[in-house]
């Protein structure tokens, strides 16, 4: 693995003209030096989700490539989808992954709104640790009303004002949330009822918002599709709410109903660790060390090719 | 990561002379493209273990360096040990770890085997699946009556024959078995209890050699310095039998004595994939796949990319 690592993970409002996606997925990836980890689209929403990776130089170029893009082939006056939006490029989030700091994500989410704003006239909401306003830190809150209502008081609603760029939005392309913030964790549990009610109380039950777990949002609904509900979460700080800690409290929630846990599923990319430690919890293995794992350990060693002496315990093949 | 590493882990006769082992160690760090993962030395055994990877010509130089100074530096005349052992070089496993296949470490190992004999005059033993013949596929059966009985029977007893060079030992360095095999799991169950006789009956349940699990090979013991009783195990084969079964099946066979797990322990490196299976089984994902962990999918992408670099071989007659 290179040395400075950024991970970027914009959300553009197009999921279904492939054409449209492709374009704006190549916009990102001709840039040198990155990396592209994922794209998803979905019709329902209407959405694609794009992952990537590289130096925060070469992501600061593809992201700003990406909104580009989108600002040129998307425009919100004709768009429909399940999901909230509020711009053409509608959330651009910078997650540190090796090297970096969340300081260096924060100073560069600020210079891709910089650049979104005056290279192509998208007014930004900076979010999350990038957030300069309170009040903007938090997704949920500045896509209340959408992409419509935000145009229509964003001139005059002190709380919708823009953090970089002028009090409007982009006639086409509306306005876009930059941010930075770790590494967050998507993640499905699907119960053995066909009752959403109960997904919905327990969701309830894990979630910060409501008096659960600290670092949880959940959502319980049904997939109809599916023939199954499930509670949907995003564990936005899995290194103090673990993974396996949810999935447990989810568990015993649904043993009050009488429900069981049927599965679960990971959405997009999970951090290796989150994994690990949850291995480590089930199994009991006390002070584990993600150094125990023979690809890091190899990893580090090609990193470093320094030899280090670690006398400890003995082994024999 | 590089496109063909190869694991090496030699298991050497010598635990107290530091001044040996780093000489041993050095050789081998020494060779160009060698990554040093892990040294471990204990006194009781008076045994080290040395953890290297590289490519696969790197690690057979690497190897037959190791044992070179092995054989220079270590009497096996004059060792004693708690631990079993044959030679001053006593095992040299080759372990695929990524871009080869078990048959191109069972070539490996034989190539190391023929050097050893006929740089070094130290016959040697194939075990494993680089074993030519069936009775010598299995360390435990190689190392009955160790040395000493060797030496004593090696011209006579046909089951002694070495696979590679004359029927004697080495009259300082023994005999050295070399083979392939899979990354195994060490791995230790601590039980709430000061009693070895339940850990060595836990064991006879869970272990192959018993009628337990296919690929598990168990003992029971008491660690008096610690204070705690142990079942302790090399999983031999941790993707047909999974770490999380053995940790069940070790706490269900406590639970009948009453009796709780009160940890466990990983000894040396452990793949990766081991423990996102067992994450994946207690959380319930199914169709759980590697390439959703962030880190697999960035280095997936570098090494698809750097591929696609790859300038074709310029074609010249």
């Amino acid at each position: 693995m290179a040395n400075r690592i950024v991970e970027c993970i914009p959300n553009f409002s197009e999921g279904r003209r492939t054409e449209v996606v492709d374009a704006i997925v190549s916009a990102i990836s001709s840039v040198p030096g990155i990396f592209l980890l994922r794209r998803e689209s979905d019709v329902d929403h209407n959405r694609s989700v794009v992952t990537f990776a590289g130096s925060p130089e070469a992501v600061l170029d593809a992201a700003v490539a990406g909104v580009a893009r989108a600002v040129d082939l998307v425009d919100l006056n004709a768009h429909s989808g399940q999901h909230p939006r509020m711009g053409a490029a509608d959330v651009v989030p910078f997650v540190p992954i090796e090297g970096v700091t969340m300081a260096d994500c924060v100073a560069l989410a600020r210079e891709a709104a910089g650049r979104i704003w005056s290279e192509l006239g998208v007014p930004v909401y900076l979010y999350e640790e990038a957030a300069v306003v309170p009040e903007h830190r938090n997704l949920a809150d500045l896509r209340r009303g959408q992409f419509e209502r935000i145009r229509d008081t964003v001139a005059t609603d002190p709380l919708r004002a823009p953090d970089v760029g002028d009090r409007l939005v982009h006639p086409t392309a509306g306005i876009t949330a930059v941010g930075a913030r770790k590494a967050l964790v998507a993640y499905n549990i699907q119960l053995g009822t066909g009752d959403a009610a109960i997904a919905r109380r327990i969701a309830r039950a894990v979630r910060y918002s409501s008096g659960g777990l600290r670092y949880v949002k959940a959502l319980g609904f049904e997939l109809k599709s599916k023939g199954v509900v499930q509670v949907s979460m995003n564990l936005v700080d899995y290194e103090r709410t673990p993974i396996h800690v949810v999935f447990e409290m989810v568990r015993r929630e649904a043993e009050r109903y009488g429900v069981s846990v049927v599965g679960s599923e990971l959405i997009g990319l999970v951090p290796q660790e989150a994994l690990l430690q949850s291995a480590a919890w089930y199994l009991r293995i006390h002070d584990f060390d993600s150094q125990r794992v023979l690809e890091n350990r190899l990893l580090s060693a090609m990193a470093e090719e320094i030899d280090e002496d670690e006398p400890e315990e003995p082994d024999d093949s």
